[in-house]
């Protein structure tokens, strides 16, 4: 390079333009200015359904060149990390082809519809050595890394129980109609919420053993699209809750529910040690509650922690405390991680093996609905 | 009688003096200038495990007699109301003998140890039509009976999740000693807490069906006694976390935790219903929040509501909204409604039968977890 | 006394049986089997506006005795303690004559109508040595003498600045009709709730010297009595903001508002101090908010400080943390602490003289918004 | 244009890149790809107190250009907007210049550090037709867009109080060192954080006639530097707390606190009015919490109304509810309010000529302190 102050910049391809497409442009947007990378990202290519479509995408996000062909982003010389936030039945033949041509991928939760092609992205990672990061952003929070840190440095002691909650009300209502999001392929609230909380399990306690659930179809009929009359059966869940065994003995509940009247984002967990609990609710992501069993007496209380500067990486975003932090900016920190480890970093975490064993997790859980049993999640 | 403004009387028999004990004594103390009652309790007789003991509780809770053998208390002609706080090991043979003697019985909870127990004390109280009382007190919070009425009336639409937790932290420390409470007969988390919240959930969403769950003994060794280098080990759980399906089809996740670090009265649940939500939390407990999913655009939300005399019985207790009840108001509601019973009034409730369909439920959880399976409730 | 074992007991006549006496009524009923006291309270007579009022009351309240005269207590031999829940301006009459008969004289607050009747009922107390206790009720909450123990320890450094508010809704509607606290003589939300505030003031930050505030009325006009369609002008405020300064150079910032919608009971407070705070807010009384300034970094934040046995008297009442008092168990605490003074122990508090400054306070603040100036208190 | 779908592009030259200045470059670089707008910005040009500093911040924050320089900012042909983000003692001169260069200006909040600066910035922006936006950041929260909205459509009733706090703790520590802030010229927590409140309560309330307060230097010296022995006195306040009188009658109370230990960002309001209430915190800035008073009984409540797309212009930002915005994102809306004023769009709001009559307020209440009077805004 010509100019030695010049940082080195590397194409984004972006695959699909809804909801986490623009996020995930936002994102590339600002981080160059709130974290110190060595490697730059530039907005290049938007992929969408179709041509026109993905120019409209492509103008209102910033993005130079459209395309209505996700699979010219393959391989394209400009193109150093594809980011796909297309339907999810789509992760999977994306995910290869980039990893095949070379480039990084950077992939929106779950992984994928099935365990085959799960593992296939798994596999294909690893061989050809891909860095790759898969999109559950709410583990990017400040308040969740200061949980981790809490949880796995014995802060409250040994844990001894988690209880883990995802709700929203988006499904609530009968006639939200059929999308991506309700396929059999890959649907369902167990695999779009609750593949979140289990990310948030196993990044605080690890591995979970085996899993026993149940699932509920809470409207058993929806519009085939918006507004239409016509409706057809739901074939996946609409609540799904189950207990899970983790490899540390502990025992866990979760639940996952889009059709929660009342819950916006209610993902909310509370771990218990034998020294200390901690509970965390995204509904108020600016606030951990910590309480340390150790405090003098009459003075015991759970601690509203309201996250600064000492949580990192808070005080890239903002140098005081107290000012909060919002959820694109979660994606903003995911982001920077990502550039951070094609730069040499701490590798992307959670990269396609953790996303994999996220997702032969909620498998087991279906598995175990189906049968009414426990079930291992490695015999999957 | 010659005054024709007096009230009958009621003669109070109180067997056990400690946290309960108390407050039974103090309920009915306060009861009859807060409630408009037909029959008014008088304090008479107190039993303890001696006649020391007993007779320092007789003068501290204000009875003028005092014994140190229950067994006299049954049959008493002073004694109309035997009110039994004694070790859940007890309850069986003081009620069945209080039913055998014709006296009311108000008996706390859990109502026994094991299921042929808690059977032959409802098959007893059903054959003599005696008037049963069982103190699940927190049911007797006008905000419950609030939440039973917006369940029930349809206010919610059609319920569609349950979530339940009863969380407390006074068996967290591993030094806290054995007691009653981790008695192999009747005693974890599951029985003393577990109790509370599945008659809360019998309360607002009818009978449960099946259950399947799982137990844990956090702390393995307890100390025989308080301050005891000794110890011997725990046979009863700690922690239980359960799934249940109700008769109506709702699916509900249960927890019960007694060694929940942090936690000093966690009861709280969640309604969904297809309309609208409930939420509670007893820490908070003159607090029900309610999403009405029927509110105007950008107006939804939880709406705080504060207990007040438009919710009976607040009233009777305080004529001003927001005032705040305490714990000990919910027993003098209690005894207000089990008075009112034997005047006349509504039958008492929860009742020994009810009681028991409550203790089949957990003893149901506890199968399920030993024998690792979904357990139907009504084949115990 | 032939027996020994027999406490003495006190006679109790009540004036007023409302709200607040039968508030009274059930706290004197309950107090003996809560508190280990030395003197033991007996419900004797209750006199209310006529005999026949009265005689209900009476019936309801279980007194054996009854006058529609109040006058009648006055030096009644079986009366030791006269308690006053009469309208304000009955107050100074009442408690003179209590005062002149040799009886000890429990009073609500506030204290009198104007500073010459509150002047005069201190200097009666004091010459006669008699002991007196003004019901603000407040300040007997576990949550509230931590707070005291916390900013008079030093615990969170010098205070630096207090903010109270005390806003109730039961005004708020402008049919709500003229009653005894539309009077000028002693009405408005300053007397009626501001006194409760400045007294809060006081019990933690010490003396006031000067005021400066201004009052509202927000309903000009009101009906004249319940339902009806006659008005007439309202003469007292609706609600009053002043500032003040104390003895110890802390300025204060107070609101007192009985037209608040929205507001059921939020009596809130936050003292800052050079190392920490504290707040509170009787919407949730059994909480302390505590920020001690020496935690760990990342760990600072408010503790949610859930009232327990640890802190006095919480533990008479109930044995075990975070259940929960009520409002109508701070009066009961209330006349444990006037019998145990009537007893030997420490001196009842608030007493005439106390209720008398703060009765100076805040007729100073009523005198600085008519003259739009500071306002010294000593003064009046 | 050669390209019909190109968007004009507007320079922005930063002055300034600290923690404003930091936010601004942010929002800039993000707002293009959430709004749609008419006019795209562009970051040219970066000052700072000497090249170096200025030259490493361009660097961080993606500006080409800097300059040690501000005055090369006024009149750059590729500047469109000169954003101001120095000391405040700097705006006016800035402001001035770019005025007179013919350039719109974005300042950061207050105005001025003096009456007449603050008039003569209004002055020559008035006269000049320059678009000016001041930098009340808080005010583009969606929330407070809500709350006007309820407050002006009359939805709560006719207003009747009003009470705004805003209290952090970045000065509570004593060994916090001087900075511009503590300057006489324009420093002080009523400066600084006061003139917040007072731009709320203008934009919710109106115009404010008349103010009555005090003043308090709660740390009376400071070290001159970061870690210094050596100290100078403060000269400005820490806590400021004052009534206000609006047009409209209602009386307010103010506090503002810099130095108020355990708070990081407690900007919080209540407005009540004849039928409702709103309250808001910006500790949880994504939820208003509104009282309806014509609730049902029994249903009467805070509604906790959580930020969603059905609060303009929250969708903006994310196109799910209850997501949550941080405090960035308010000044990407507000930059995005600029640009669409630039383009012909409703004027920016507050300009100068707002921002004028918060400084004139915020100087009438020092005067107020020194005076011990009320002070009419009005004759300043």
């Amino acid at each position: 390079m010509a100019d030695p102050g010049a940082k080195e910049k590397i194409g984004i391809g972006l695959i699909g333009a809804g909801f986490m497409g623009k996020c995930h442009a936002n994102a590339f947007r600002s981080v160059a200015g709130l974290f110190d990378l060595r490697v730059e990202p530039e907005l290049r290519v938007l992929a969408d359904v179709d041509e026109a479509t993905a120019r409209r995408s492509a103008d209102a996000l910033g993005f130079p060149r459209s395309t209505g062909d996700w699979r010219e982003l393959a391989g394209d010389p400009e193109v150093g990390i594809v980011a796909i936030t297309a339907p999810n039945a789509l992760h999977a033949d994306i995910a290869l082809a980039a990893i095949a041509a070379g480039q990084s991928v950077y992939c929106e939760k779950p992984l994928a519809v099935d365990i085959p092609s799960a593992r296939a992205m798994r596999d294909a990672a690893e061989a050809a050595g891909t860095c790759t990061m898969v999109g559950f952003g709410y583990l990017r929070n400040p308040m969740l890394k200061l949980a981790r840190e809490i949880v796995t440095s014995g802060e409250i002691g040994d844990i001894v129980a988690f209880r883990a909650i995802h709700a929203e009300n988006y499904m609530a209502d009968p006639s939200a109609p059929h999308s991506f999001r309700t396929d059999t392929a890959g649907g369902g609230a167990l695999f779009d919420l609750g593949s979140h909380i289990v990310s948030i399990g196993r990044f605080l306690l690890g591995p979970i053993a085996s899993v026993n659930g149940t699932l509920a179809t809470i409207h058993a009929h929806r519009p085939v699209a918006p507004g239409s009359g016509e409706t057809r059966p739901v074939e996946v869940d609409d609540r799904a809750v189950f207990l899970a065994e983790f490899d540390s003995g502990v025992t866990g509940s979760f639940e996952a529910n889009w059709a929660a009247s009342g819950r916006r984002m209610q993902l909310a967990f509370e771990v218990t040690g034998t020294r200390g609990a901690i509970a965390f609710n995204q509904e108020r992501m600016n606030e951990l509650h910590l309480y340390p069993a150790d405090g003098a007496t009459g003075r015991h209380g759970f601690i509203r922690i309201e996250a600064g500067p000492e949580h990192p990486p808070y005080g890239n975003l903002c140098p005081a405390g107290g000012h909060q932090l919002g959820y694109n900016e979660l994606k903003v920190i995911e982001v920077a991680e990502l550039l951070d480890a094609l730069a040499g970093g701490p590798p992307a975490h959670p990269d396609f093996a953790e996303a994999f064993e996220v997702q032969r997790t909620v498998d087991a859980v279906k598995l175990s609905a189906t049968d009414r049993r426990w079930v291992e999640v490695a015999g999957l």
